[in-house]
């Protein structure tokens, strides 16, 4: 693994890639100003003051503050993740872990280019490793993939942009085996974007003690008693198979999915599905019967706010969601509102959404049915069929294109900062060279 | 537990348990003397001045340099583990970390007596109950309890001692939950050590955390994903016996055991029982055919140097132990030296060592032998016996005299510090209320 660490891939790397690892940093850059305001980010960066040195090295949230590389990747993690907005892959959420490490470290050493696209590309495939290694869902035994596999992906890509020595590289990863933790159960408290930020955050600190000579053992992840038997137990890991044994990188295979909508992911087909009708047929509020949602069983559980009390709990609402897509035409940021819920037409609508279990499943997602779809009945007892649904705008598989990216940036600030978040898309595009 | 936490217990605690509780800290301070000079520790000092704020809060290394509370923390844990001299129990080692977050906070806030008393037991109590919830050794599973346990427990103690609301010390330790980690796999490692040391630092972070507002979720520990899940995916731990159920203390049943030799716990009991055969025969190496040492399979196992290259191979060297027992009379700090392990007599005696297993077990500590034993074979064909030997010295069950722990504490720095130690000795008696 430190070998393939200190390998150069440049030359493998083509556009299409280098795309990908772009609209990996935009995504993530609209997502750490989705969450500037949020508690959880201001309480932490009041706590970071405190306790960690300031040698004003990396910026902070894209602001003109600066602090430590660590306290500034930890909080830009934590703005980023605290919406969940954030791009999903490899079970988790890779680059709000990934790109805040190495934006901090960019903005302390000027690292840019092919070598931050590297080191990204590098973080990602050590945490495809690990995750292919282990036979059951970390989720289902209570560990948080984000936490967990983004403390050795975030460690991984930092010893690759610093192009540490194997021997360092090795230690490194030890240490930060020792630090991979994060529990599901703390979904829904403000601990689970501190996940995000921790993951980061130990993944600097271990670089930095393997450089200053730390040691760890060398069968840290592998070891009978390493990283991959603790996380499971119950069934043998793959400890034996070679590490990029195929030489294929793992993000030509499957790249993060863009969420367009800032809500859980098990509700973003459906929505792509309401908006299309709507559009497509011009509906009104006023003009529908009833909504039937068709997601799969595991999803439909997630999901489990009928009546949403609040904006948090709007997230995890399929009436919600379905009523908000057919009212607006949209889903943002700003319709997680206190307003929005109380709007006369979500109102009216949500109790005619229903949902529908299937039980078809993704091959490349499992706890997804193959396809959802959605039912609009109108008050003429017109049924509207969204047909099969089989990626949501923004999947890997169906990505955004660049404008909509762009705009989702921009969605994620206020709208008087528009010049602003226009300068700071420009700036991360030449920072990863889209323009040479 | 929350409420356990904020419990007044001074009423139920009498000299016995506050003389353990003093033992506790007296024999950690001399182990954090011990591990002053250590790599690990000297290179985690110059990484801590460049991350932590330096607010002064608390003393490093019982020197009158002083740094933050969580610094302090951290450091004085990983010189108190670095030689692996500080005591024994829970599956782990819990002094090392509960002693110096506590002593930390102490510097800071002032807080002594039966307060830090009530918060080691508190801490300790916490400790006991999560372990007696999880049905097979984390040790086998790849996690280590001084780690994970201890995270939980200084977190605990943390929100005795300053007193926290129930619902903060509840968002605490859910917050410490998703930090809990350490792997076996990094023994032998200076990551070891480093384990004591973040256990001590998170909890102090989760508290700090807590206290500013940061929420986690009530069932972060019990909960289905939760950290007894997580940590036992493979047999159900138990989630649902009350905290505290029975009432009575965890170290009122099972004290720390003090080790009175810098090496592996697995050779104690034979130490003791060379070492008074010497005594009480008047052995020399000369008189010497072979020694017998009988303990179980699993000691026999990690005990695996028959030579030791070095003093950090010789800490698990069963050879090297008897020998040096039987040349010397004891086993401290200074034999752990390239000097001992080349003396002619301890290199006459190592390939006269042989070990024998037992497949009795101990029902406290079940990876040893209901006992060990040792046989010495002199030249004259006498075969000397030490009978059958339960505890080592220093064990719970047969703990060392005040003036022994004394020795320790003193044998632990340099003579030429005899003075500042004693006094570092009263004052910890004073601050624990030894003294009122």
């Amino acid at each position: 693994m430190a070998r393939f660490i200190a390998l150069d891939i440049h030359a493998g790397i083509g556009a299409s890639l280098r795309d990908t690892v772009l609209v990996a940093f935009l995504d993530t850059a609209g997502c750490i100003l989705s969450g500037r305001n949020e508690a959880v980010t201001r309480q932490l960066s009041a706590w970071l003051d405190q306790r960690y040195r300031n040698d004003r090295a990396a910026r902070l949230l894209f602001s003109e503050e600066r602090h430590s590389v660590a306290a500034a990747a930890m909080l830009n993690a934590v703005s980023g993740h605290a919406l969940d907005l954030d791009d999903v892959a490899l079970a988790g959420h890779p680059s709000v872990v990934l790109v805040p490490a190495l934006l901090a470290e960019s903005d302390h050493t000027g690292a840019r280019g092919p070598a931050l696209v590297s080191a990204y590309i590098k973080g990602y495939q050590v945490w495809a490793d690990l995750l292919r290694r282990l036979p059951d869902p970390l989720h289902v035994k209570g560990w948080h993939p984000t936490a967990v596999l983004g403390t050795m992906g975030a460690a991984a890509a930092l010893c690759a942009l610093r192009n540490t020595a194997p021997d360092v590289t090795a230690h490194a990863l030890g240490i930060a085996a020792s630090r991979a933790s994060g529990l599901v159960a703390n979904f829904g408290s403000m601990t689970k974007p501190l996940h995000a930020g921790w993951a980061a955050e130990q993944a600097i600190s271990a670089v930095d003690l393997a450089l200053l000579g730390m040691t760890a053992s060398m069968d840290a992840l592998d070891g009978p008693t390493g990283l991959l038997t603790a996380l499971s137990s119950e069934r043998p890991p793959d400890r034996q198979t070679p590490f990029f044994e195929t030489g294929e990188l793992a993000i030509s295979q499957v790249r993060p999915s863009v969420k367009k909508y800032p809500v859980c992911y098990a509700m973003h087909r459906v929505i792509d599905g309401v908006i299309g009708l709507r559009n497509r047929h011009g509906l009104r509020p006023a003009d529908v019967e009833r909504i039937d949602a068709h997601v799969s069983v595991t999803n439909a559980r997630v999901l489990k706010y009928e009546r949403p009390a609040g904006p948090l709990e709007a997230k995890f609402s399929m009436p919600f969601a379905c009523a908000c897509a057919l009212a607006f035409g949209e889903v943002g940021l700003r319709h997680l509102s206190a307003e929005t819920l109380s709007d006369p037409a979500v109102r009216g609508l949500m109790p005619r959404v229903r949902m529908q279990e299937l039980d078809s499943q993704c091959p490349i997602e499992p706890s997804f049915a193959y396809t959802d779809r959605v039912c609009i009945t109108l008050k003429n007892q017109t049924v509207l069929d969204s047909g099969p649904i089989r990626f949501a705008v923004g999947h890997a598989q169906l990505p955004l294109a660049p404008e909509q990216i762009e705009a989702k940036v921009l969605g994620c600030a206020d709208p008087a900062e528009e010049a602003e978040v226009r300068a700071l898309i420009a700036r991360l595009r030449g920072l990863l060279g889209d323009r040479p």
